[in-house]
């Protein structure tokens, strides 16, 4: 694995030199907590962040609907190719709000750190956290630290929560999915997947492949402005891949779904890893895509939008809505076979995210 | 430890029996995933929660600002006299949102399980979470479940996040507190950190002492309603105990903090507790507890409205804000004696909430 080092040009803040590690008091609420917050994880942050993280922040609500959306992040390594967990913990929740229509407002980054973790690995995430915020255009304004013994976490765990604005007469959800809607991807799938598999596995699949992980809320923005109501449906198709997000909506919005298997963009290292490894790429994870169901009319602008961005330049329409009561998603191949696509049962790749 | 046994009447539902215990699947995303959030999660967390804890929720804003706020949970043991780790994840979020002034509105809830946790454990922190947020009238809308390997962590740890509503006009924070503000605790201090400890550690301190958790934003809207823009600074005194809220508010605000020793509501047990264990009441932990600093025309008001409060019953005026440009926080023994108070350098009590 990788050994993490700090960010370049970082020296442990005088205050906190007493320790080189966490240690518990870093978590007690006293001047050692108050030391880190001030001396390593607000400067990470960035000066937009909050001037001294609250315990509640204020947020300017200017839409009355909010997005709100908390996810837990517990990937191992901590560190992969193309990205990081703070790099997923701040996208990943950026992503379920614009999955929702929204513009993100605000994040909440909540950390559980294992006594002895070095402070050098803390300062590492934490600065990728405040570059993928403010990469992203969003402040972290309010957070929690804690510690618990070693032994009892695994390095770091990051918890991030965000509320953004719903935009007035914006109304995205699994429900809205309609027979006829095309489906549409913004890019070749199972790259975060496989990519954090690798890292784990010390494995290679031919060329390097680097995690998708990326913000998505400006796409969804570019995709609104073109279809307005419209677009009906979004999803990023996180843990179960693909394959979970449309047979939850699906199921859901009590429709079928038929995908084109040549339609789906596979990254040959990606289908060669699959194969290897008995996965299908239709369940591995992804982090910086998105699934959408478009009225027909308005699907080719939405393809044209997103190509547009770096992070669409391959969106494609991939298949349809169906008529089917008893909500299959079904890939037709290229031999004229239907099969069945079901969510897996459990896990494929532990602690992906 | 006490066993933690299933909430009356539980039985492992009919999807979930091939487990009795959390495998990795149930945070990957795929049917066990789905299987958990349905028949386990959501039917404790209640018919008020949203339909599906979809990936992000939509909350109604009804004020253009919120209050913002998240924490982990990491207490051990999960259930201790008084309380259980599920009410100070609802408590202790609504209570940050309540000191800033704000009517909580929503709660995530996140969860980091340890693979081989009983279901029946998971059953009953969930139930006693759904039953601690509808004894608050807040309903859970949205959340995220992940799952590490055995000895990746320890037991559950809860986080989460509450998004409030702070009406209009109502401005409290440590920079208004004001030279001559008076200081006011809603009641005896120490008793959860005393409670958490006895139980971690097999003590008893003579009689039963329980945690003072609660939820307080009933009693701030009580104070409001009498107090309005005279109510200045609210804080609940969680890690670091009073000494370390009254110390934090004193060097933002710039100013000082006088406390009459004798005025400070310590339970017999709790100054038992500390006396054997070297630690000083003021640094231990409350999570049902607030301290205030108010005008001193409306101060009466304020304790009168807080005591007609079963929480509030002994509500009291502790001592009076001074003007000191080095933001010192000094107690006034009965001999007259001034000691400085400073926050507790790091843990006295690790793991308390």
């Amino acid at each position: 694995m990788t050994e993490i080092v700090a960010p370049e040009g970082w020296t442990c803040p005088a205050p906190l030199r007493h320790h080189d590690r966490v240690v518990l008091g870093h978590g007690g609420g006293g001047r050692l907590s108050a030391d880190l917050i001030e001396h390593l994880l607000l400067p990470a942050y960035g000066s937009a962040a909050a001037a001294d993280l609250p315990d509640a922040a204020v947020v300017h609500a200017a839409t009355d609907r909010l997005a709100f959306s908390t996810d837990a992040y517990v990937v191992r390594p901590l560190y992969f190719p193309g990205g990081s967990i703070a790099d997923l913990a701040v996208n990943g929740t950026i992503n379920d709000l614009a999955m929702r229509g929204a513009r993100p407002s605000a994040l909440s980054v909540s950390l559980i750190l294992e006594e002895g973790l070095p402070l050098a690995t803390l300062a590492r995430v934490a600065d990728d956290l405040g570059r993928a915020a403010r990469a992203a255009g969003v402040d972290v304004v309010t957070g929690d630290t804690k510690v618990v013994g070693k032994g009892q976490a695994d390095e770091v765990f990051i918890i991030t929560t965000g509320v953004g604005e719903i935009p007035d007469g914006v109304d995205i959800g699994p429900l809205r999915a309609t027979p006829g809607d095309l489906v549409v991807v913004s890019g070749p799938i199972g790259a975060h997947g496989v990519a954090v598999l690798s890292e784990r596995e010390g494995l290679t699949f031919g060329t390097d492949l680097v995690s998708d992980t990326a913000p998505l809320h400006e796409m969804v923005a570019a995709m609104l402005a073109v279809a307005g109501d419209d677009l009906h449906v979004l999803r990023d198709p996180t843990r179960g891949g693909l394959a979970a997000s449309l047979c939850e909506i699906a199921a859901t919005a009590r429709v079928g779904v038929e995908i084109d298997e040549r339609a789906v963009p596979v990254p040959d290292q990606v289908a060669a890893a699959c194969s290897m490894l008995g996965l299908d790429p239709m369940h591995v994870a992804n982090e910086g895509r998105l699934v959408a169901m478009v009225a027909p009319a308005r699907a080719q602008a939405v393809v044209d939008a997103m190509r547009s961005l770096a992070d669409g330049a391959d969106a494609c329409v991939i298949g349809q809505v169906t008529d089917d009561p008893r909500a299959r998603v079904v890939v037709r191949t290229p031999l004229g076979v239907a099969r069945i696509v079901d969510r897996p049962m459990g896990e494929q790749l532990p602690r992906i995210c």
